[in-house]
């Protein structure tokens, strides 16, 4: 175990109310110890580490100063809610963060009852403090009382379209309300655009320290912006406090900028909004992403997300690749087939890193769209670009795509435009849980009349689709792939164009068959080894469509197997449900067939390895073998794994 | 058929083109005989009036100067382009609107090449725009070429976060784009909240007149806001003119306020933008919805939507109603329930009169929300409300909630808290069309773990379904309801509190069974009716719940029957297939079973009266009697109906 920092003042710390016994200056000294022991924890768990740093004097000024958990403190995204946790009685467990069974990375309700609402996605926390602050006034109960209603939100955050419609709101609605923006130097990801080459210019060589004196008109000393999202934001906030307004037109009064490193202006300020703040409110603070870590402030992500690694180096400590992650193969397969077609166009909302855009933009930067954290807009521009003859291929997570799902009917599905949805991040991913999930993509995109829907088994599949969905130019098309490494299987020189709505057998057998969706089918091969050591041997097809079906592969299927099984990484409604369609309209049921549907189960899965999410959903091959023992009538032998 | 109006000069303009070759003098009036047979054709099929007699001259005035179908003009929402239709070679098909087989109601790209992009939900225009602008600018092709992009988007759409996001982008990539703000008086909605009295007593007594000398810093005069949106839109906008950088900060040139009924302005300033823009530039027009009529003008809702109609005295031609709408039976109940209950509150987004919620505003206005245009925002906010222990009741149309999907994934349904989702427009719709089809709400909410959801079969269980939320503390629950008038049947004193995951028997048959979820009760009930005169009596159910599912009574009509039907006013992946995977999973498949699943086709079906939209789907009930004979194998006798 690595050595734990020294924190003799941090140990006395066991909920926030204990801060109140503090001098200021002691509060100075359990912010560096809450920083160091923030660093020690991360360094085993791994996880968001420069989010976290960089509001480690604003969680103490926070809890110092209102009166948590009757003060709601919504953090949003909240991947930097460890210095709260290790404040608000969950030091204990700090070392299980995104462990199995360990705390959340995220805030989270059932966790405590200092999280009044959890977090992931983003931009959610205005609207929610905003609920607290109502239900307040018109006589609502909550655990711990209901007092005041504090949103933490990041400039990138505050950029989104959401939060702009709570603050709207907000303002017109009048109730005592605090907005607390953290505007740090970056967010997730680098500079792109030339905006961003002007505004280096106009900040270059102005030393953070400059801003303790910062006032009202100084805000042409802000640090460099780095990324869409927070370069919009940034932008505004130079408008807003030269001219002094935007908020303020909003109905916000406006405080700011301040240090958010600074103590000695955090606490007064805080204080004095707590004492006297009528209506809303919006505290501009000003931190710096990783601050305090010396690996972290160089990195070129500001430590926003890590493995384990050295306290003493920085140096991460991660487990060896065995085969290329299917983000990346989507990203290079992409490359590729832009090279051959200039018509390939790519959009990311605030993710080119995460999607693996990364790679088109710097070959094509002009054909490269980061649009910021605007799913809704990202996918109405893309049926855009798509009118206007381009081809583009709008990558976005699963779970994130669910915020643009009215643009994927209206302005896609419904004009037959052919946008092509690369969906990363489907099924269940891992260290992030339940809130990132990718589990109903399959059930909304397919039940869309015209849409295409295919999903990868493994990396060489993932080029074939790419391929297919820039050959696809009659409608909307979408593949879907998960989280992480791919199986290692020998890639194409390039992908092929597959025939829409044609499956493939993987496995001739008997008596049953396993018709798989996704990456499933290695879990699905491996029960079938255990299968056929017992004398069963099972037919596999991989499926690659859930839109259209392969209707002669599934009814010949039906017709020489007793049993059907279907297997996919997605909640029911998808693929499984559209088989059953099928085999409902033709007939099927009607003189019997022993068909199954194996989905993710009715509950939201807690954070884990994936492999462990799923042997919770029970989807690994101890499960489809159980399954196939249960429907043919064999004794299972209770050899389900642990 | 009622006269038509002289409309000499109009006549002689079958393609925008034609405008081109008339002075000035000669663009006034064709403008006002194009208002004249826009009244004379809604005169004849209702639809969206107000709207459309707002941007009379600004349709003149831009078909005038720009070359379309080459340069793109993308109206917001879209129920404004009623003019524009009728301009663009559509004229002699312009009494059809809304009609079976007729023109839509919305801009649609299969009907024209002039209506580059579809609308019908509000705030697409500007991602869009920016989608042609950038595809022209790399090359892309389209039908009729590619030019300018222009975006014509109200003051409405422009508050809601979607739009902040386009124009957050649109300035960063500094493509040539021209917006246009079309900041009429009013949207939908009546006043609501202080704001509006503010500024309702800041602008009383100035005359639209004044306008016509307004300049950028005669912004004080702008005109009484109506509604929410337009309200928060206007205070931006006031701050934008008298600071004069609010969109500029975003990165568009400015160019206004100009008086959008006087061609002598929209003229030379659309001419000087078409020769000089470079970057993106906004163009504030201010107009007057329902410009010209006077009936239009007197109306509460400016002539929003109108039934068919006398032009003289604009009187309106209205079916008489049999039964109440299941909206106002909604408002009404959530109305005594909440004088029974004072933690229930209700949100809405821009929608207090479609949704019924008007009647609850005015008893309670403290306790009502109107967001504006902000779904993403309406539903954390009302999950926000539930945290802090109110019952909120988030009452939104189908097609709408779409746009808060993630929002009821991430912050209430994986939180599990208590909202109560009010599903106005389930199902299909009518004249609005496919953009307005409730299709898809049953599968995206009935497959989120924790969640309850149900169907009204007929109004009183619409009674019954709002006591059952309101009485539903454990988690989120949703209930759906259609568009349009109830079924006649007796309504309760009050509705009580069903079980949670109980259906009802509603006649008792044999043979077959068909469960029905929502409102084909009537016709399940009709075609039972008539099978019986054939000698097949059908048992029929109403599930109530899609989820959970009442197992038992599931269970129960499978042992009993040889053929089980479930119908649902939904997209598969809903109801139905809820219920085929408790079949599949029960093994009831295995040993035979006569299943059917009747769900909405595969096909986004154009706008007819719901019944004919009904018949195209084939849920009526010589639908469902077909399917009836057919599944137990008995000759169809061909009486479908043509």
């Amino acid at each position: 175990m690595p050595d734990r920092p020294d924190t003799p003042l941090l140990d006395q710390v066991h909920v926030p109310a204990d801060l109140k016994r503090l001098s200021d200056a002691q509060l100075h000294q359990v912010a560096n110890e809450l920083r160091a022991e923030t660093i020690s924890a991360v360094s085993v768990t791994g996880g968001h580490l420069g989010a976290g740093l960089g509001v480690v004097e604003l969680t103490v000024a926070l809890h110092a100063v209102f009166d948590t958990p009757k003060d709601k403190l919504i953090w949003d995204v909240s991947h930097q809610s460890y210095p709260h946790k290790i404040l608000t009685g969950r030091r204990d467990r700090i070392r299980t963060l995104r462990q199995q069974g360990g705390l959340s990375g995220f805030t989270k309700r059932s966790e405590s009852p200092y999280d009044p609402f959890g977090a992931a996605h983003s931009s959610t926390s205005i609207s929610a403090a905003l609920g607290f602050a109502v239900a307040r006034d018109l006589g609502g109960t909550a655990e711990g009382g209901l007092g005041d209603a504090i949103a933490v939100i990041g400039d990138g955050s505050m950029s989104a379209g959401m939060a702009f419609e709570a603050m709207n709101n907000a303002g017109h609605l009048k109730k005592r309300l605090i907005v607390i923006l953290n505007d740090n130097e970056m967010s997730i990801a680098p500079p792109v655009g030339a905006l961003s080459t002007y505004l280096t210019r106009l900040y270059a060589g102005e030393p953070f320290q400059e801003f303790k004196a910062a006032a009202k008109g100084a805000v042409s000393l802000l640090p460099e912006p780095f990324r869409e999202g927070a370069k919009r934001a940034k932008e505004m906030l130079k408008g807003m406090a030269v001219g002094g307004t935007l908020f303020e037109e909003l109905g916000f009064s406006y405080l700011g900028p301040i240090d958010g490193h600074d103590l000695d202006q955090l606490l007064p300020v805080l204080r004095t909004v707590k004492a006297r703040a009528t209506g809303p409110i919006l505290i501009h603070v000003l931190t710096k992403k990783g601050k305090g870590y010396a690996p972290a402030e160089r990195a070129r992500d500001r430590g926003h997300a890590t493995a384990k690694f050295d306290v003493v180096t920085g140096e991460q400590k991660k487990a060896p690749s065995n085969a290329p992650s299917y983000t990346s193969v989507f990203g290079k397969t992409l490359v590729d087939e832009a090279a051959r077609d200039d018509r390939i166009v790519a959009v990311t909302a605030a993710m080119p890193d995460g999607t693996g855009l990364n790679l088109f933009a710097e070959r094509y930067p002009s054909r490269c769209f980061d649009v910021g954290i605007a799913e809704q807009h990202g996918v109405t521009f893309s049926a855009g670009l798509a009118a206007g003859g381009l081809k583009p291929f709008c990558a976005m997570y699963s779970t994130f795509l669910q915020r643009g799902y009215d643009q994927v009917v209206h302005d896609v599905a419904i004009q037959r435009l052919p946008v092509r949805f690369a969906i990363d991040r489907a099924g269940l991913v891992g260290a992030d849980g339940a809130t990132h999930a990718g589990s109903f993509d399959v059930a909304f995109m397919a039940n869309l009349p015209g849409m295409v829907v295919m999903a990868a088994a493994d990396e060489a599949e993932l080029m074939h689709m790419v391929a297919t969905a820039a050959a696809h130019d009659e409608g909307p098309i979408a593949f879907r792939y998960p989280r992480g490494e791919g199986v290692g299987v020998d890639l194409p020189e390039r992908g092929e164009v597959l025939q829409i709505g044609k499956g493939r057998m993987v496995r001739q057998g008997s008596r049953v068959a396993i018709l798989s969706f996704g990456t499933r089918l290695q879990e699905v091969l491996q029960a079938s080894e255990a299968l056929t050591a017992r004398g069963i041997s099972p037919t596999v097809a991989d499926a690659r469509f859930a839109k259209p079906l392969d209707e002669d592969l599934i009814l010949d299927l039906v017709r020489n197997h007793e049993a059907l099984i279907t297997i996919e990484e997605g909640a029911i409604g998808g693929f499984g449900s559209h088989v059953a369609q099928l085999l409902a309209e033709k007939g099927v049921f009607d003189t019997g067939l022993k068909f199954r549907s194996m989905v993710l189960p009715d509950t939201f899965i807690d954070q884990a390895s994936p492999e462990a999410m799923y042997e919770v959903a029970g989807l690994n091959a101890s499960d489809i073998e159980t399954k196939v023992l249960e429907v043919l009538g064999v004794a299972s032998i209770g050899e389900k794994r642990a």
